[in-house]
């Protein structure tokens, strides 16, 4: 069956422009289609933080399209896709916001968009989510199917950034995700770490070129003093925090910056 | 009859949380329930300035329930609880973030959150937003009834700043809400300075430790000079403005500095 | 028949004032009436720009009421206005706000609105959203005719900054909107320099009294070096733009600014 909801992740602002979108989405969809909005807030341009809020939060709607728009190449030659994922659709640029939600609901096959009866028109040079993604999606929830949308690829690009390498020594990771507070969240999903995070011994690791020792926590008003402290986060991804102050500005780390945890 | 529609009201920014906490809302709640952002904006653990935003809004919704989250304590041992007030409900901490709503809206009664099997799982220590108050909160709208949820408790956490002194010679009062403008809101009700606002009586006022002596207007555009304004917001209480500037940077206060209106 | 659709644009910012709108609405339109928020970002009391989001995403939205609030001057004497075009109706403060949008759906007449009886009592003198706009918006949804909302006017005010003079040997055009990358927005629809687009002939401009001489661009990425950009926008205006740089930083200009073009 069709999906009945759709959600939105972009870094556009909460500007007009998602409401553009929505209401294309509002012309093409059956009625009572539900349209969602994950965030607008997304960094501008900062495909990796897209991703990880498109990759965290999308699961909770099941059965959905899911719309990202981070897309710093728009109008240029980069790919436009839609992927099927677990029972899912994903429409957006080919650029790696997508893959790890796919990855994630489980990838099924993805089509580079080609067909433009399925677009609005004309389409503009700046504005592919009013233009291609929204009515695009639409379509998927009025019974278009996947095939009919273009033509079949196998090669959607990663995001190197979700891409653990759990080695003999160390972790080799990324930060995926600063939130409002300044938190890092790492890619280290917190399985890696149990040992560890069970025995309450400090982590030693690696990050935007500064060592650091963060001990495990449970919640933030444990960390002490000025020290930075390691807690799973509510996706299971180690985060590194501190108490009433900003990780990010005290290590001066940004999101894709590498993160080295030493066993 | 349960309600069926849910508030919202986060310090969480626009980001991909309050999208979670939708989610999970959505997958437990009758079909229909409607889901309003109050907003997301409180400035981060500003309960007072989250109280108020409540306060304000929130009776426009009647028959609800009003889910608040601005939890410095997330994680902690701080209690989660849900409140019966008027004919709406409220959940979030026990902290006084509920608080002044619950007084308007007339409280009834209140639990201590303790039945897990309302809650989702497993329960992540620093999202009880999404894990706690959205399950609990759409089991409301599905018809499960509070005495279900918890304990009786008798003590839910006042709110002091929105305890208002009259006195022989002053109000005490204090600043409850700061908005974009810079403007000050304080916890004095107008019917208390109805006389002096009627006469056009300038208000004898100390704020942040500075003496102020705003005169009654009825529109921002009414105030003179770098003057002080006083005047009646649109929630009823006593606001103090600058035209075209901000009376917070002016005086430097902050949500919950002290008010003192000498008589 | 009556619109079943309200769009909101203001510049309250995303804070709780836009849900109090959006609750007086719920509370007078009849169920199923969709409310929209097309922005609230507008920059302060910026009436071009909270023009250029209405012009620009209202008209994806057909038969609605669009309920428009950038408003200094609130309760001050200036009049409040609904106006019907096309098959819309909007609703605001006649300060020109409305103005582009009524033109582009097709002026048909306007009423200055004085029955208080479709108003919610009392009516706050600082927020005409909630008391005035957003019940008169509802009663146009519930069936309440244009004539019934008060006395017709003839000239609601107009809004220089989207009239463009072209002349013999310059188009005189302002800046309208600025968006969250610096871009610059003119008022200059591409029609008027299709010749020049399609020769891939570099505009002759001044902008905040500093002469330009940006190239067409098909995409961002096109533009070269630190250079500026002339590029035609989603909503077919001449957009100045640099690459991962701000014009309007670059150039000082902001929204009302007049600007040049010579031919």
């Amino acid at each position: 069956m069709a999906p009945s909801t759709i959600t939105l992740t972009t870094d556009f602002g909460w500007t007009e422009l998602p409401a553009a979108i929505r209401g294309v989405i509002h012309d093409v969809a059956p009625p009572g289609t539900r349209v969602v909005d994950i965030t607008h807030s997304v960094p501008s341009h900062d495909i990796i933080q897209g991703a990880y809020a498109m990759l965290t939060t999308c699961p909770l709607y099941k059965e959905a399209v899911h719309i990202g728009v981070v897309d710093p190449g728009v109008g240029t030659k980069r790919r436009a896709i839609a992927i099927e994922a677990g029972n899912s659709f994903l429409v957006g640029p080919d650029n790696g916001l997508l893959a790890p939600l796919a990855h994630k609901l489980g990838f099924k096959r993805a089509v580079a968009l080609q067909v433009s009866k399925y677009w609005r028109a004309p389409v503009s040079a700046t504005f592919h989510g009013r233009d291609i993604f929204a009515p695009v999606g639409a379509h998927l929830c009025a019974g278009v199917l996947l095939e009919q949308l273009g033509t079949p690829i196998d090669d959607p690009l990663h995001l190197p950034a979700f891409e653990v390498h759990n080695g003999e020594d160390e972790i080799r990771a990324s930060i995926v995700s600063i939130d409002k507070f300044g938190n890092l969240v790492t890619s280290i999903p917190s399985r890696l770490v149990v040992h560890e995070l069970e025995a309450g011994q400090a982590l030693d690791m690696r990050i935007a070129g500064r060592r650091i020792r963060p001990h495990p926590v449970a919640a933030y008003g444990e960390i002490e003093g000025r020290a930075f402290g390691a807690i799973v986060n509510s996706s299971d991804f180690v985060e590194i925090a501190m108490f009433n102050a900003s990780a990010a500005e005290r290590t001066g780390a940004r999101s894709g910056d590498p993160v080295f945890l030493y066993k």
